[in-house]
């Protein structure tokens, strides 16, 4: 089976400074999404992008996005899609690919301890820059599997649709209606048959992952106001119901210190947990140690890795972010809030409806409240809300992928979930209503959106050969 | 008694319109202690107001009080201090009176009808411009008193000592040491028998009152931190616990909707209420309407105006100001701040020690985060605090000055204090061991610190008429 590996991984063996070259020129390229002075940039890496792919032969194109929201006078970068091979290969599995080509603002001055656009190598092969490994890496990735194929002479094992934006550090503007749109019949993604999306990260730093899950997020205010404008609390204090005293009550009952949800009802939303789920967390690649380092700190919640595991993963979490309209700067200011803003997420997992969610919510708030017989006023919102994810690890897409690591890093790989959110996946399951897989090539210490990203000169050269690997086994994998 | 004020009184009501035009030279001079750029007019105001009391024949000193901490770069403005008359009178009681000559900042664009340095006159007599009745408008007053005595050719019926300082509106930097050296024995200030400070207001707008008392404020921080550096909440949510989490559950703990404070022996270290106390509330001028209106909002905690004015002046009270270090901005941002500081005050009252409260407040909050049981890290500590404030309203600086209102306002003051503090006059107190008088000339209505600042001219002449008229009764008055 896949007989033809060795010879594309020998050819990425022997291609790995040119590899390594293309994303250093990448890496050159300040694509910074949420700076408007490099949107020219941002653009510029499309076209980069673009063009090496058409180089190769792949049928390109750049779709506008339109009209950046709130900022008119700013273009969106373009969607740049493709097709490869050019012409549709009959009797093969069609595989959509995603990944970004914008990246997290950077400045040496930040502490970066080497120029975030110069992409550099140190001794233990650590690949210095921003964007190595989120996410121009992953997407290089595919341009060199391309590459290697024709340099090794192996037929393309499937149709290959790539779909690369250039905001997703700054909220994907504009994707999601366009994804809709292609996956419609006879649209660009239409025949889609599974979806590979490089975007994440191994949960440590040794084994390889293929991910199935992420939460959702619900994100809440709760506005409580009084006074007509805010008041000197020499004057005021003790003769006026202060709208902090109430929200800083109301928000003190939503969660305990050990990450208790306090609001009744939310644990009965939560899907049980199978007899074949309480065995995954045990043997999974994680230590209490990597969460420390992580968390800088031993502030932890659980002292088993598999309840931490499973908080992270499976169940829900509620955390206060924050009061806008209260005093937040250093300094000692007396003043008394007039209208403060509480603000509070949770993390969503199956089967909890965001709906759901929200009814149990409001009406814990309000009773919360109400207990405190105010004469203040409550509002309280849903500020948005993005539904969790997970894919059936058993699926073709999942297996053929597990292959791959195995033939690739010699292990089978851990099937992780993750607690934060990756909005379009979610986007690409609905639409194409295939299975989409999340395939990591960097690794936890990564440091993405931080200072000092890298990617590992091993996790880009071997990731290469595993998207070209993936892409074989699948195109033989039976159905299931 | 007091046989001259009446030909002082027509000499005021005669030169009315020199002393508006005055107040149109002062309040034409920017002098905003806050905005480095206006130092210079701040010094220019001090020179002003010493050389038109200079010209009156006043022996005038501008003294300087060094550098201003933490903008090295920059003078303070002077102490402007003087005597009137040059030569000490023998045998006449010495008044030592204090204001200040600079102003809270002001444009136009902030919402003023007017130009802020331009006083405009309406026809209601109210006078608009910034500092008109904060301070500059009393500050003025004793100036005109002087004035107004040789014009009558009426002997001057004490000694004055002036203090007026340009940084009251930025913390009066510097002063509390000066104020402190002059005190002391064959210094400036040393032969004070009494001091007034006009820098208050009525407490409604038709009558006059005479302020006793002023409450402390103790500003306490909550620091609480865990996390090396602030987390992702879809990584970190329900897996580390959160500083957010249990500062908002110990500021829930700290003071209930009605203004309680829930901190054990607090409320033990307040006077008791005696029984000539109980009757002074019912008779001052002050209706509930007049707390809903400066609310803007019914969210009073009293119904009664009784209840309202003893938690304003004779009750402690505590309020939430805000919190450093977590999500204020508006939008949604999913941080876990790694270290959070939430800030609180207390209003103090006799006979509340500022070390006993100190020692109350930290037991409580660390008992209470104790509780929580959380790996999280504690620090509490008090960033400022200033004591509460309370003259006898028996004393002959008082009674002295409540003859004045009865003759000039015909009608006996309100006794008042006041819920907010005004440092420099316990410190007059204690550096002078004598009685200290609140003597405003303003009405609630002056909008002080805010746009629009005005103060009437009914309350800017009779204002006048009152400072002379004390200094009369002050002169006569028995020791007692």
């Amino acid at each position: 089976m896949a007989p033809n590996l060795d010879s594309f991984f020998q050819t990425v063996d022997a291609n790995s400074e040119h590899f390594i070259d293309r994303l250093r020129k990448a890496v050159a390229i300040p694509s910074i999404s949420a700076e408007e002075a490099r949107r020219e940039d941002v653009v510029k890496m499309g076209m980069f992008l673009k063009s090496q792919l058409e180089s190769l032969g792949a049928s390109m194109e750049a779709r506008p996005l339109g009209k950046q929201p709130g900022k008119e006078h700013l273009e969106l970068p373009p969607a740049v899609i493709g097709r490869y091979p050019a012409k549709k290969q009959e009797g093969k599995r069609t595989i959509l690919v995603y990944g970004h080509y914008d990246v997290q603002p950077a400045e040496k001055s930040d502490g970066w301890n080497t120029d975030p656009f110069e992409l550099t190598v140190d001794e233990k092969g650590r690949m210095y820059g921003r964007g190595s490994t989120d996410d121009k890496g992953p997407v290089l990735g595919w341009v060199n599997v391309i590459e290697s194929h024709q340099k090794a002479g192996i037929d393309f094992p499937v149709n290959l649709l790539m779909c690369f934006e250039g905001m997703e550090e700054y909220g994907s503007e504009g994707l999601d209606d366009f994804i809709v749109a292609e996956c419609k019949p006879g649209k660009y993604f239409a025949d889609a048959d599974a979806v590979c999306i490089s975007d994440n990260y191994w949960l440590g730093t040794e084994k390889p992952c293929l991910t199935y899950g992420l939460r959702g997020c619900s994100y809440y205010s709760i506005e409580i106001s009084g006074p007509g404008q805010d008041l000197h609390s020499g004057v005021f204090g003790g003769t006026a119901q202060e709208p902090m005293t109430d929200l800083t009550r109301v928000m003190a009952t939503l969660v305990d210190t050990n990450g208790r949800i306090q609001i009744p009802g939310i644990y009965e939303l939560v899907a049980p947990m199978t007899d074949e789920e309480k065995g995954l967390y045990t043997n999974i690649a994680f230590t209490m140690d990597n969460l420390y380092e992580s968390l800088g700190s031993k502030t932890g919640i659980f002292d088993q890795k598999e309840e931490t595991l499973m908080a992270r993963w499976r169940n829900p979490s509620l955390s206060l972010h924050g009061i806008e309209g209260a005093f937040s700067a250093p300094g000692a200011k007396t003043v008394i809030p007039a209208k403060v803003t509480g603000k509070f997420s949770i993390r969503t997992v199956p089967d909890m409806e965001p709906h759901e969610v929200d009814t149990l919510v409001f009406k814990y708030i309000k009773s919360q409240f109400a207990r405190l017989e105010s004469k203040n006023t409550l509002d309280v919102s849903l500020q948005h809300s993005g539904k969790w994810w997970v894919a059936s690890p058993n699926h073709w897409n999942f297996t053929a992928a597990a292959k791959a690591v195995e033939k690739v890093w010699k292990i089978k790989p851990d099937l992780t979930r993750e607690g934060g959110s990756i909005p379009v996946t979610l986007t690409f399951e609905q639409a194409t209503g295939k299975n989409v897989l999340l395939l990591p090539m960097g690794s936890s210490t990564d440091a993405a959106h931080s200072i000092n990203e890298k990617l590992d000169r091993r996790n880009y050269i071997e990731g290469i050969k595993l998207l070209g690997a993936y892409l074989h086994y699948v195109a033989e994998e039976p159905m299931k």
